[in-house]
C-alpha cells in the first residue's frame, strides 16, 4: 500500500483517484457522432471576431460538422444560417468569404433570393401555385450571441444559457479593451487526437516538467507540477492560493517576458500581478488575457481523432504600428508550448486505442479534469 | 400568399409544388447501395458500342460495382460475364482489354478454360472426382442488347423489356447513322456529386440563365429559364409547343453555330430545324443527335457523392478525314456547357448535406425533375 | 458426367471436390474484425528474432491491429507489454526503437515509470490516496516464446501450447544453427489481398506451370502442377512420396542453383538432398531452410484486403563475409518466385469481390488448401 498524505483543508485535491472516462470514447465513431450532437450542436461555439467580419459579407463556417454561413448587415447586425437554399438544398455561399452586391443573400443554381433576416423574397422564372407559401421557405436560422466582441452561435433549437465565463463570471474580461483589438497573429494546427485529449492535457500541470520546460521557468509552479500553490500535498491556506505569478522580471508570456507595447490602462493591480487571467468556455475556446495582449484558442472537432486547433493574438493597434514591431517576439512562446501540448495529445491519443486499456485513473492533481470528465458525463447522458 | 396564375391547357406544367427526394437519398451509403441494387443492377446499362470492340476480344467493364467482361466472337457476337473463374474465384480479364490467341477464355490462374459462350471445358492438371460436374461451372452470364450500334447490359436475373428510347419511341434515331459513327472526342470527368443530383439539373432549364450565358446564346428560350415555349405561364397552345430552335444561323452546336462537316443526308426537314434531337436513357446515358455529329453522355456512379461522367462525340468518318478537321471546334461548347453543369451539380450536393434541410420543393417548371423523381420512387419501393 | 480416376492407395489426393470458404471471408469488415480476434489475436505470431533486438532496447511492433512493445533486459531476457500507459492511456514506446537509460520504462507524458518486469514504480508529482495501489497498475503483459532464434507473441489471456513446427515436428531445425544466422536481407511487400488468399496460394501447385517458369525449371515436379509425385492421379506407393529434389545439378534457391556459401555442417543426407526443408506456423509465418541459408516469411494482416508481407534471408555470418559475396544472386530467386505469387494473390481477390461468386470448388489436388481452411473454419466456429 502506498503512503497516503492527508489532503490539506482548503485544498482543491482530490480525496481519490476516480475512473477516467471510458477509452473508446476517444476513438468510436458512434460515441463521436453523439458528442457532437449532444456537445457542439447544443453548446454555444466560438466562430470569429465581430471586427473581422466586414459588413455586407456572407461567410461559409463548419459547427458540428454543419455547413453555414455568418452575415452582417450594412448596421453591424451579424446573423447566422443553414448554407442551403430551401428549393433543391444547393450550397448558397460558395467562397470562404463574399461580398454582397445587394441587401439579398442570392443562391447561384436558381437564384431564389433571401433578404439579410433570411426570408425568402425571389423565386424568379417560376410559376405560382396556391400550395407554396414563400413565408415558410426562409433560410434556416441559427441562434447568435456576442460576447466581448467574440461571436457564438448555437445550432440547437432552444439554447443554454449563455454563461459568458462560467468559471470566473462574466465581468471577467472587462478591464481588457475586448472589442477593440487587433488580430496580429494567427496559427492553424490539426491534431490527430479527439478534442477532449486537449481539454484533459489544458485542465493539469503534472505534464509540465516534462514537457514544457520553457513554460515551467516562465510560471515557476508548473516546474512543480502543479497549476497553483495550493496543489502541493503540504500546502497550508496560509500560504495563499494561487502563487502562478511568472518569474521574477516577467510580466507577460513572451520571448523575454517583456510586455510587447503598453500595458492596458484599466487593469487592476492585482490582474497586473497575476501576468495571466485565463478564461475557459467548453467546449469551444479558453482566453488568455496578459498585460499587453490576448491570446484566444478555439478548438473544433474533425473526427473522432482530428481536432483543430486555431489560436489568435490580439493586440492594441497601436502596438502593432510600433516601428520595428515583431510579433514573433510575442507568439513564439504560446506557439512553442502548444505545439509542445499538441505532441503530447497525440501520444496520448495513440496509446488510448489500446485495446487491452479500457480506462485509467486521475490522480488528485487532477481536479479539474475530473470536473470537465463530469461535464462531459453530464451533457451526453 | 403568393399570385397564382391559372396553368394553361397542354401545358406540360405542374399544378402543384411537389416535394423532392428526402435529402438523405444523395448521401447516405445504405440508400446508395439500394439504388445500386434496385436500379443499376436492374436496368439496361450502357457500356459501349459495338463497333469499338474488336473481335476476339475480351474487355473489363465494371457496371454497379460489378466487375465483368464483355466479349465479342469471331462471328461478331457479343456475350457478358461476370469477370470470375468459378474455381477459387481468381479474376479472369486482368487488362483493360486483352486480345484472344484461342477461341477460349482462360483464367490466368489455374489455366480453367471456357469457351466464348461460356462452358467451361478444360480444368487442367487436376484429376476428376464423381461429384465435380463441368456442367455447372461455367462463367456467370450477363444479359446483353445492342441498339443503334450500343451495348446495353442488364444484371437482372430478369431484365426488364429494353425501352430503347422511352420518351420518344423506339426509331427516333432511325435517320442516324448510328452505328457506322466514329469517334473523335471523349471526355471523362469525375463529380462530386450523387447520379440523381446529374439527371436533376438535365431536366430543368431554370437554371439556365444564371448558370450557361453562352447555351442560352444558342438556345434562346433556355434565357428565358425554360426548356421550351410551352413552359411560359402565358404560353397558348397556337405558339406551338417547342421554340427549341438555335438561335437565327446557327445549325448545330459547335463554337461558331456552323455544322462540322457534311449533314446527315437522311433527315428530315423538321431534324434539321430543330438543330438537336435528345434521348434519354435513365439511369445510364443520353444521346444527343445534330444534323452533323452525335453525342452520348454516359453515368456511371462511384459512390453515394461521386459520379464519373463519359462523354462521347460521334461523327462521320468522313468529317474526321476532312483536311484541317479539328474536333475542338465541336467539343469545347458541350465541354463549357458539362462543366458548367458539373459545378452545379456539385454546390448542390454540398448544400444538401445540411442536418437541417430534409427536402426541397419542385417548381411548376420542374415536371420533369418530378417524372425522374418519381420513377426513381418506384424502383427503390 | 467426368471421366473419374480412383485415388490410389496412400495418396494424399481429396476423395471429393469440397466447397471453398466463403467469399465474403475475403473481404466482409466485420468477418476480418473476427478473424484478427479469433486467429491472430490468440495464435502465436512473429516479431522476429532475439539475435536482432539489442540488450536494454524498447521496441514497437504491432500485432493485430494492437500497439505492442517489446523489450529485451540487460540479461538478455525478452518481455512483451501493450505499449499504453496506466495513468491515462498514453503511448509510452513512441519511436521504432529506443535505447533505455535505466532500468525503468517512463512514460513520456506524466513520467510514471515501470520496472522492466512491467511493475509500476514511481508516479512523480501526484499525491496519493488510499483508493490506488500501484501494484495494480503495472503495464499489461503479452506472452512471450522463444524458438530457434525467433520472437513469438500471444495476446491470449490463455494462449495455445505453442507447436512449433505442427507439420513436422519441433526438431526440424534442429540441424541448422538458427539462433547463430545474421540476416542479409528483407524484403517487404504489401499486397492487395486477404491473409489467407496467401496462405491458399502456398498451399497447392496447381497454379506453378501457369505462374513459376522458373520455379518449375528448379523443382521440376512442379512443373506438372503437383506439389509431389504422390499428387499424380496414376502414382503408386513404390515410387517414394516426395520427388521435389531439385534439378540435376542443383543444391539450393539460388540463381545458378549453387550454394552461395558454405554448407551447414550438420545437415543429414536427406536434408542436403531434398535441398528445401519447409516449415509452416499459421498463421504467421513459414521457413525454408536450404543447405546454405535460411529464408523467413512473415504475414501481417492490414485489412481485409491488404497483408504485409516481410521475408528474411539468414546466412552464416561467414558467408556474409566472403569477398565478393553478392545476396542478389541468392535472393532474386525467391524474390521472383514471390513476386510471381503476390501478383495471382492479387487477381484472385479482385474477382472474389464479384457479388456473383459465393465461394468456388477445391480440387483433389487441393488437400493442403482444405487443411487450412478447415483450420480457420475451426478457429473462428
Amino acid at each position: 500500500m502506498n503512503q497516503v498524505t492527508q489532503t490539506p483543508k482548503g485544498s482543491p485535491l482530490l480525496d481519490h483517484c476516480p475512473e477516467t472516462l471510458p477509452a473508446a470514447w476517444y476513438y468510436d465513431a458512434d460515441h463521436h457522432a453523439l458528442e457532437l450532437k449532444r456537445i457542439w450542436a447544443r453548446q454555444w461555439v466560438h466562430v470569429g471576431r465581430v471586427k473581422d467580419l466586414p459588413a455586407m459579407t456572407l461567410r461559409r463556417i463548419e459547427v458540428a460538422g454543419e455547413n453555414l454561413m455568418l452575415v452582417k448587415d450594412q448596421a453591424g447586425q451579424v446573423s447566422c444560417f443553414h448554407n442551403v437554399c430551401r428549393h433543391r438544398g444547393s450550397e448558397i455561399c460558395l467562397a470562404h468569404e463574399q461580398k454582397l452586391k445587394t441587401k439579398l443573400i442570392t443562391c447561384p443554381y436558381h437564384a431564389w433570393s433571401y433578404d439579410l433576416a433570411g426570408k425568402l423574397v425571389r423565386t424568379p422564372f417560376v410559376s405560382e401555385t396556391a400550395d407554396f407559401d414563400k413565408a415558410y421557405y426562409g433560410l434556416i436560422p441559427v441562434h447568435v450571441k456576442l460576447w466581448n466582441g467574440l461571436i457564438f452561435v448555437c445550432l440547437a433549437y432552444d439554447p443554454p444559457a449563455f454563461e459568458k465565463a462560467p468559471d470566473l463570471g462574466a465581468s471577467v474580461l472587462d478591464n481588457w479593451p475586448m472589442e477593440d483589438l487587433v488580430s496580429g497573429h494567427r496559427l492553424v494546427k490539426e491534431m490527430a487526437c479527439n478534442w477532449k485529449i486537449f481539454w484533459e492535457n489544458y485542465n493539469e500541470c503534472l505534464h509540465c516538467p516534462g514537457i514544457h520546460p520553457e513554460l515551467c521557468e516562465m510560471v515557476p509552479i508548473y516546474g512543480k507540477g502543479y497549476m497553483a500553490a495550493n496543489e502541493a500535498p503540504d500546502w497550508t491556506p496560509e500560504q495563499g492560493a494561487s502563487g502562478t505569478e511568472l518569474k521574477a522580471g516577467a510580466k507577460s508570456w513572451t520571448m523575454n517576458g517583456l510586455p510587447c507595447g503598453p500595458e492596458f490602462p484599466k487593469l487592476t493591480a492585482e490582474e497586473r500581478e497575476k501576468g495571466q487571467t485565463f478564461v475557459t468556455l467548453y467546449p469551444t475556446c479558453y482566453i488568455v488575457a496578459h498585460v499587453d495582449y490576448v491570446r484566444i484558442v478555439t478548438l473544433r472537432p474533425l473526427g473522432p481523432e482530428r481536432t483543430e486547433l486555431c489560436a489568435e493574438w490580439l493586440f492594441p493597434e497601436e502596438t502593432l504600428k510600433m516601428p520595428g514591431f515583431d510579433p514573433v517576439q510575442v507568439t513564439d512562446f504560446a506557439t512553442m508550448v502548444m505545439m509542445q501540448d499538441g505532441a503530447a495529445c497525440e501520444m496520448n491519443q495513440k496509446g488510448l486505442k489500446s485495446s487491452a486499456f479500457k480506462g485509467g485513473r486521475l490522480m488528485p492533481q487532477e481536479f479539474d479534469v475530473h470536473g470537465f470528465q463530469n461535464w462531459v458525463r453530464r451533457q451526453v447522458a
